[in-house]
């Protein structure tokens, strides 16, 4: 069970005490795409001590997490640490979680909680896919109506003080809220507060199709709100990265543009015809545009079509989630860094497709979107040059909500997000094989639950013991989950034990800014 | 919103007692199959009266049950029922729900909760699939090495008071505890407590195969064991019936019974030479003969394959698990009942297959196991004599545990375990819609969602609102969850509603017994 030599009370010494070393002070705004999360860690049996050091803050948040694992409740009312010397950094800026609070309302209370479990796992970005379609809860100042009447109900609105609460608890744990609006599809629930904003739709020239999710891009009053609006949410969203939105744009193209004399007739004008991406990529020029001006040094996430449209975004991050097998999946990832622009992946990270079985590694041998094996995914799997490698930032795990409410986000998402989080923090070399994964995903997991939070098991049968139990085996979990590195220079001596006092335990729950 | 000429204001009376008459005095004992759940629900505008009349308790449970689902929330703090005149008794008698504590260990509270919810949607049956392969929970007091070796840890066992707990919380409720020894396969854990228990297995005639799975029943002290603990397992658990499991033995027939020798040798010496079944068959015939005789009115249900290989076993109920298609499952349920047997249908209700979608009505056209259409499955449904349907007394939700345990239990199997529920217990001639099914489910599952269980969406993009909130549909709601009648004597007089007072309210959380 233990390591040669070590029993769970030979422990060689008693650390009393964490020192936590940053080069630069508290920073008194949030993290951005740039935040350094380098840290090392050192657990030293030699003189019981232990350090992080770490330029940014950042890096000591996720030095703190690493130490977390590193402590084992090794019997009843005694905990002890492994030692370690760790040098880490993530191999990929941009790891994120998609929530969907439009399908189904999330509690504020279940975001936070799970802006726990991200940070846990070390992802760094909480994309908040806020409204679509189906409901409009963001509380706007500029236009109360929009959630009045596009909310749900009353209660399922995110009012100014619950946006300014989540984005605090992520700061605190170096996540990131980049806010994503929709546009200019997925809108159906914006024209209930704002009416004219969308087109009409026609199933032929004199039949109504009542179903609007577009908007009217040929009116002079869309631009007018899209800028008050758009304005308002930058002051709200501290990130210098919002998402645009632009996917399946043309599920509504037909009805509601082709079909729309008026927007026919402005296209006629244009010279665009019937060729709908042209007046597409005018709203985007026109909207980023827009958005880049209104606040300095804001940059955009969009769904890929808008880029694989050709609009003119330099510095746009395109968001790829097309593709339904792995190898269309990495087709979509050269085609997008080929003409130049950064890249993040979701395709293969779709955990709203469930399937029975332990989808996290397993289900089939042919890697398809709906089968799972999120731990086989690479971001840059794709055949293409060091510098188009160099433009993939990473990817997000996105849970959309058709199915899933407060009632079963946590368990549906985790431990599933942790297979990802792995994948987009550590070294590739190290993280290949799932079967390797297994243990540390299992063991991780259990880690979980204990500090109380139901993430569903993801294995075969099996049981979380009490680490003290005799069959609790700590060889498994030598490596810890998100903590092997890129550098290769961790160095987990799990040959040695250190006792650990109830005062650094306590120290994890203190904040460091 | 509200049905002709009524508000939500508009009452037209209050109600301030529920009365509850029943035929017979409260039983000393548990429900047990031939209980009677047959009840008359009378809420009168006119005379401001609600009254419940059952035979038995059983039926003024269910009965409660239903004026629970009459009663709404339709302002804050104001409480009215919808006047009805119900007269209504389940279709089927055993309305089940199988919990499998063996893959992973559920806490007794989480088997508590889930009584409770089975209870609102009147399920009757619990199947406690207790032990397996994997562990061996059951606190024996006649061999307590079984859970204690057997069990994943002393932490993962089920004490001889929890399960006493379980089995008198059930009762309240009017469910019935069947519990589940599978035997002669799925025995691994058994023999962990019980050396010798176990057949000995080899990959060929001398290359021993470590995973022992199956009893061995050519031993005298295998058979002492048995009688043992057999004997204990019916004074502990009260309910008429036993589940003797009997599935899969096949998979362990070649390792562990054929190239055994001393199994070989003995089926050699009875004349059986390679034919398992007739070994198989002598082993069921030996222990029905002894778990029946050890008690009273013992019964057994076994699953299927025990009665397809012509068992002698008169009166035993066939669990149907088999058919991947409906027409494999109906062509199952038809040859059981063709062959005489009494039967229950799990074919279709295997809820441990997920997939995405709200596959309690829908999914795919071709209802197949792992696809869904709960909604869409009649144990009756096959071709058959009327002397063959009569046989079929119901069937079973399963849950199998490979990848659940407490934190994703409830989430998981409700409501789509209700869609089952409603083809249980209602006239099969009003339950044939999904689509109709559907407003149903919703109201039903936000009214668990407001008792306090985190029961899924099982919908596309939805929400639950207050019942006050303007946009809830009382139309919706007319026909409650599972209150639909076999006699098609529902009648809920729907324009006319009472105001309830808290007195009433309050009763609901009185013990009838």
């Amino acid at each position: 069970m233990f390591p040669d030599g070590v029993t769970s009370s030979g422990a060689q010494g008693t650390l009393t005490n964490l020192s936590v070393q940053v080069g630069t002070s508290c920073p008194l705004g949030v993290p951005q795409m740039e935040m350094n999360e380098t840290y090392q860690l050192i657990v030293s049996p030699d003189n019981s001590q232990a350090v992080i050091t770490a330029q940014e803050v950042w890096g000591a948040l996720r030095g703190l997490e690493t130490f977390s694992h590193l402590v084992f409740n090794s019997a009843p009312n005694t905990y002890q640490v492994r030692s370690a010397n760790v040098v880490d950094h993530p191999r990929f800026p941009h790891r994120g979680i998609l929530l969907d609070t439009a399908r189904h309302f999330l509690p504020v209370g279940m975001i936070l909680r799970n802006l726990d479990l991200m940070a846990q796992n070390k992802f760094n970005v909480f994309h908040w896919h806020i409204v679509d379609t189906e409901a409009f809860p963001y509380e706007s100042v500029a236009f109360p109506d929009l959630s009045k009447k596009g909310a749900y109900t009353p209660n399922h609105v995110y009012h100014q003080a619950d946006i300014k609460r989540v984005i605090a608890y992520a700061r605190l744990r170096g996540i990131r809220v980049i806010v994503e609006f929709d546009t200019p599809g997925h809108m159906g629930s914006w024209g209930l507060g704002q009416p004219g904003l969308l087109s009409d739709c026609f199933y032929d020239n004199k039949t109504v199709n009542p179903l609007k999710n577009i908007v009217d891009p040929t009116k002079n009053e869309t631009w007018s709100f899209l800028t008050t609006l758009f304005n308002e949410i930058l002051s709200v969203f501290p990130d210098n990265y919002i998402h645009m939105g632009g996917d399946e744009v043309l599920e509504n193209v037909k009805t509601c543009w082709l079909n729309n004399p008026q927007v026919q007739n402005y296209m006629n004008q244009k010279g665009y015809g019937t060729d709908y991406t042209q007046l597409e990529n005018e709203y985007f020029n026109k909207l980023l545009n827009m958005v880049q001006g209104a606040r300095n040094n804001t940059k955009v996430v969009v769904w890929q079509e808008v880029l694989d449209n050709n609009v003119n975004a330099p510095g746009a991050i395109a968001h790829v989630w097309k593709g339904n097998t792995s190898t269309e999946m990495m087709e979509e990832m050269a085609n997008v860094t080929k003409a130049g622009h950064y890249a993040i992946l979701s395709s293969c990270w779709y955990l709203n497709y469930i399937k029975y079985g332990n989808d996290w590694g397993y289900i089939n041998n042919s890697w398809v979107r709906e089968r799972g094996m999120y731990y086989q995914c690479d971001p840059t799997g794709f055949d293409g040059t060091d510098q188009q490698k160099s433009l993939v930032l990473g990817g997000e795990a996105v849970m959309w909500a058709e199915f899933v409410d407060a009632t079963n986000l946590i368990p549906r998402l985790w431990p599933r997000a942790s297979a990802a989080g792995e994948r987009l923090w550590s070294d590739p070399a190290q993280t290949t094989s799932a079967d390797l994964a297994w243990p540390r995903l299992h063991e991780f997991r259990c880690r979980m639950l204990r500090r109380g939070y139901p993430v569903e098991p993801p294995n075969l049968p099996s049981y979380c013991p009490q680490p003290w139990d005799p069959d609790y085996d700590f060889d498994d979990v030598s490596n810890t989950m998100s903590t092997t590195t890129p550098s290769g220079a961790a160095a987990l001596v799990a040959s040695s034990l250190l006792s650990i006092s109830n005062a650094v335990i306590l120290f994890l729950a203190v904040r460091l800014c």
